[in-house]
């Protein structure tokens, strides 16, 4: 049967699911359901390829994947109107904000160029009632000016095997090399913000960055300690930031719309769940 | 025994209760869990006089109650130190963000001289999962310069009488006049927020002017059709924002702290739902 690949931007709730990756759970998955609503709307099995996982509890703003879907007459014709057709046998905590006809070797998770994650911190004595399961909730005082000098030894290209977890046998990267572009510090106190910005995340990278980033602005460690760990000097950081603060905002690829046997970094064919 | 009274300002998420008000419900009531929380600290029933009801669903993010709390040393005897005390023994869906000493006479009710609720609509084809009961989901086309016109009309003095539920016999306000001193329509689409600030609202009266002002930057109403329900001419509006939507900003007391007797206006003393 002839197909054509669609990219489609997906935003959820992690708190209602298992994560991303289909497995044997009691709480559904965001690609099981995503599954489950083309297969409602094609009639048979549609293959749904994320730019990486996210683990549970982990929310998406921006998560991308493709999918081959059949050529449909009617309005389905028009790429943009699979997001509707989508929408309607999801379940409300997960929605496609965006369809698009990509090139027919377009890959979500080889193409992929960049991802953006945000990493939300309520730093107040109490987690106000409406950041439950959005933030992080971090009691003690932190200290802007230490967390930016902080960030900035882990800007830009590092191995950061000290600020990934283990997965696994078999699941271990070829390289644990990646680029940080951009730590973003914001945010109103008591909310404060982090935005990693880079070519792609390892295992639990965000968290441990963050972890790490919270240690030192609280005075728990000092810049010494993270440019130790970094360096691969001392043990591996094993301070995690909880899954609710977490969010994927975006995924840049490379011309999306345009065939191009180039543009795949192989140092991310091992996905990408940085959560 | 000798107490003293305290103002607490409270934050709740409006999902898990079924409102602000004690009752016979399945789930717990905020009234509820703050009196539970302090029988529990001072060992005795100790009544929570909100500024006024908020309906199942509504969130807080600055209500007002005042307790008369028992004259209790150690850490205790700092009426800051309220807060943190009860917040422990509280669910996590509601929070004291602030405690302190106040007149004997102060009344969280009575002596309220001013309030300000935000309404949050998401206006798009489809609800962020993110939004899921945090917001309004309107999926029609708002014109915000309609909607701005529309709230002009709405402002200041008036008998608000066909934007007000009929709470049943022996609920009924002496006057349904109010002055609405100010709305601010805000939001970065698709997030439209409406914020209302005046001197006090009818039972459900913030819900049922969003409904009103929706239906006018809809299309669906005109202006005069909202001119001629705030003059009583036609039937009253029935259009009406669900509760997911509405957040009590703050409350606003003469003086919290210096005793009087003139700072009680009258037409505010059979409670303030507004939602």
């Amino acid at each position: 049967m002839k197909t054509r690949r669609l990219r489609l931007t997906i935003a959820y709730d992690g708190r209602p699911f298992a994560g991303w990756q289909i497995q044997d759970s009691v709480k559904p998955t965001v690609q099981g359901c995503l599954e489950a609503a083309l297969q409602d709307l094609c009639g048979r099995r549609i293959d749904v390829q994320g730019s990486g996982r996210t683990d549970a509890g982990v929310h998406a703003l921006g998560q991308v994947a493709h999918v081959d879907v059949p050529l449909l007459g009617g309005s389905l014709s028009r790429a943009e109107r699979w997001a509707q057709a989508i929408n309607v046998r999801l379940p409300e905590g997960v929605r496609v904000t965006a369809s698009r006809a990509v090139a027919a070797d377009f890959h979500a998770r080889f193409w992929a160029i960049g991802k953006t994650y945000r990493y939300r911190i309520w730093n107040a004595p109490w987690l106000h009632p409406l950041e439950l399961g959005r933030a992080w909730h971090v009691p003690y005082a932190l200290d802007r000016a230490r967390l930016r000098a902080a960030a900035e030894i882990l800007l830009g290209r590092h191995d950061f095997a000290h600020f990934a977890a283990n997965r696994g046998a078999g699941f271990e990267p070829r390289s644990t090399v990646r680029t940080l572009r951009r730590i973003k510090v914001g945010g109103r106190a008591p909310l404060l913000t982090l935005e990693f910005e880079g070519d792609g995340f390892l295992y639990r990278m965000v968290r441990l960055l963050t972890g790490a980033l919270v240690r030192v602005a609280s005075g728990r460690d000092d810049l010494s300690w993270l440019r130790g760990t970094l360096a691969r000097e001392l043990r591996k950081n094993h301070h995690q930031a909880v899954a609710d603060g977490l969010y994927l905002v975006r995924v840049q690829h490379a011309r999306p719309d345009r065939s191009t046997t180039a543009a795949s970094p192989l140092t991310r064919d091992e996905g990408d769940p940085g959560g």
